[in-house]
């Protein structure tokens, strides 16, 4: 510790409070905290003993926090660079406020579903990720080998670790579980289509319920997050589908049941790839024809009774989604987006097909037996703070999210700092947000009060104070009063 | 896209309101969201892709959603590590409560502050890290390369990020600014001591403030966030030390100002090495022997009438030390914490001194000409989520944070699940929080009840029904009476 000057016994104040000890201060004043800190030292005894070794003290540049002082521009030296990794995003003060309303609604919504929170290391084990199949979320792991030789991984997805803490829980957790989770995901790909690197997800999942109610309910949790930023059914629709339908087709065709997970990959690709390819790619993974042609049949489904012309009515999934819709309706008959009931399809998706998904999820009991345990029934969604975002700018559902400070309190003279401080730490006491401006002029506090959205400005100056108030401005309605400092200082 | 089946039209209800559609479904019922997913694929697909393969429905083992059913115990495969990987921590519900609990004591002492938030990603560029000097942290960076070959660390703290991000600010950024983040921090060391890899930390910053009241101002957020805790100054204390104090005795004894940064890194052990192992260091990095003296003196100054005798009352540390405590006693004169003041030291620690740190921090003005810009006035503080967690246990502080759930629905029948289904929705949509509950007993339920500390249990059944009501339980009071169930579903 460069513990220079420990210091006590200062409750002997070493200046009376009339002295001008407030005139400006040398600038790049050094009283610090130590060096020895928490868990990991912050920059200021580096980048002191780093950079303080050539000159002690030349603040000539430093910036003087003057009519409206910014940031200088660099003079001659090599500038850093500015922007964080490729594909990632800081939050500027205006971002924040849209990223914690967002998460705050998000929370709202799972507590209104009474869903417990949770969270996990971004950073994982890599054999969590590791699976069979071709899917894109392998090739796009954001892994690397850690310095103890781990394979470990940023991770893509937040529900094997979720799983991983079920197990962990072993005989402990009373089941069903309902946990959801905010949390940031990574991938690596190259920055070819100007997509990011990294998102937040909301997760929403229920383990150990294997009735479609579980499912009902995290459409019931979509709908509600929906209505709850005024988005309507026409805007938004949620798909749904049943792999079932698929098992069916395909028993139906005796396709041997070995061969239905290479035929959901492919499948899996409609949308990507034409009806034509995915044809082919049946064929070759040796479907018969007539079960190719009943699978892309079943493809073009848009109804329960054409489902039920090809099924049947009392076919597992018919009865499935059935079951499903019947809780649907009974939940969406208290919901203002009945039409969306209409328009159940299989994910949230933007009617006007602009954007990706803007959440997607489903049941997952077989990761379970994947990681070793039994399995256990398990679905859930994530829902990205991405696509949402876009949709809400395009209809104009933004919310103003303004700085919203209580006070600002100004001393008119330097010397009157300490009362200033006086007036702050109470108000500051009683809850208020409350800033402190010294060294500016009126002219750049009126202007800083109006950008920071503050209800009142408070001027502490020397002839008020010598009325024992201090003059408080309304900056709303731009009323203006005296109050008796007296009140303003007194503990609540 | 596996849509095996999209199903629209579903306004005409499949099924009527008084079937036994809801009797127990057949266990890992598919119907699920799609594959193609928000931004990265769920993991879904992947596992019903690679496990389904051997056999479609193979329910046998799964959880049944018994009396206190709880997971499975692996049969016979190998289970996967079901920790989170070394040094890292997962958040149960439980831990989750009380780190929100934390985080919102930081965000609320910050908006008292009149702080903004901010936010940068976890992942950074090395070189923001990589600085000269001996210090932990650099050794200890989790660093490593992507796949694009590209330098990058999980941060081990945040301020270079925000100074990074005032950088990239320019000139749009007016001055001072006042930020807080609280974010994730990473270190890679060898487990032995048994110290985590991770931390959350709790950073404010003023940027572009070079008086002593943006020390003051930090100091009195450290005071309030204590004060709200509980904790008093017979706690905690808070060192306050100026490496002003250093710089005029070098200057005294004439030291070469080439030395300063050295000597600072020599001093900053104070604490892990020996007072003679110090002197010794000095002398070898060339100090005079005066200086030593004269260094180590200033090390054991306790109070600024003793750091006055050594230096004299106009001394620049001298003066900046004054003013500090000065605005602190104008701000702690409407604490509760007077006391706290007779012990100002140099960072929050335990009176006890059992525990490390509580938070440090200090000023930075050099670090933004390390980045190649002008130097910058820069002040801020670190505080971890770790050592004040062990303090409020220590000291029978935590809260009792426990689950809150305000209504749980319970269908006596299962065919009233549809019934149910249509209250839970109308009360969340009136803003409660309430778990749905179904194919439990009664004694299952009152304890899930008791657990969730559940304002109120609602039983919906058939002879209740017949009459409009439902019967409604206050757990605290164990009150009981019926609703009409039009009060319960129409919409508020």
């Amino acid at each position: 510790m460069s513990i220079a000057a420990s210091i006590e016994n200062i409750l002997r104040p070493r200046l009376p409070l009339a002295t001008n000890c407030l005139i400006p201060l040398h600038r790049a004043i050094s009283v610090f905290f130590p060096t020895q800190r928490v868990f990991l030292p912050r920059l200021l005894s580096s980048s002191a003993s780093s950079s303080v070794s050539t000159t002690i003290q030349d603040d000539a540049q430093s910036v003087e926090t003057e009519e409206d002082s910014s940031v200088p521009a660099a003079s001659g030296r090599s500038l850093i660079d500015v922007n964080p990794p490729r594909g990632t995003r800081d939050f500027l003060p205006e971002d924040m406020r849209l990223r914690n309303w967002l998460f705050q609604n998000f929370r709202e919504v799972s507590r209104l579903l009474s869903f417990e929170e949770v969270d996990f290391p971004v950073l994982e084990s890599e054999a969590l990720f590791i699976r069979k199949g071709g899917e894109e979320i392998t090739h796009q792991l954001y892994n690397f080998e850690d310095k103890g030789g781990r394979r470990v991984v940023l991770r893509p997805e937040i529900t094997p670790s979720l799983a991983r803490l079920v197990l962990k829980q072993g005989k402990s957790a009373s089941l069903p579980l309902k946990w959801f989770t905010i949390g940031q995901c990574w991938r690596y790909e190259r920055m070819t289509r100007g997509r990011r690197r990294e998102h937040y997800q909301w997760n929403m999942d229920i383990i150990g319920l294997s009735e479609v109610r579980a499912e009902a309910e995290l459409i019931h949790a979509i709908v509600l997050f929906f209505e709850r930023l005024g988005i309507t059914s026409s805007d938004v629709g949620i798909k749904v589908s049943s792999r079932k339908v698929l098992q069916a087709m395909l028993r139906r065709h005796s396709v041997p049941e070995s061969l239905f997970a290479e035929v959901c990959v492919i499948v899996d690709k409609l949308g990507k790839i034409t009806i034509a390819e995915i044809e082919k790619e049946l064929i070759s993974a040796g479907v018969s024809f007539e079960a190719v042609n009943g699978i892309i049949g079943v493809l073009s489904i848009k109804s329960i009774s054409q489902l039920e012309g090809f099924l049947g009515s009392d076919g597992e999934a018919v009865v499935d989604l059935n079951n499903l819709f019947f809780y649907l309706l009974n939940i969406m008959a208290t919901l203002n987006v009945k039409s969306l009931v209409g328009k159940l399809f299989d994910k949230a998706f933007d009617r006007e097909g602009k954007l990706r998904a803007i959440c997607g999820g489903g049941r997952y009991d077989r990761l379970f037996s994947t990681f070793g345990s039994d399995d256990i029934p398990a679905c859930g969604f994530g829902f990205g703070d991405a696509v949402i975002v876009e949709l809400l700018k395009e209809k104009g559902l933004l919310p103003d999210l303004s700085r919203q400070v209580d006070d600002i309190v100004f001393p008119l003279d330097e010397e009157l700092g300490g009362m200033a401080s006086k007036i702050v730490s109470s108000l500051r006491r009683k809850g208020r947000s409350v800033d402190l401006v010294e060294d500016k002029r009126l002219k750049w506090v009126f202007k800083h009060a109006e950008r920071s959205k503050a209800d009142r400005l408070i001027l502490v100056g020397n002839a008020e104070l010598e009325k024992g108030v201090v003059r408080v401005k309304i900056l709303a309605t731009r009323e203006e009063y005296d109050v008796n400092i007296d009140e303003l200082v007194s503990s609540p």
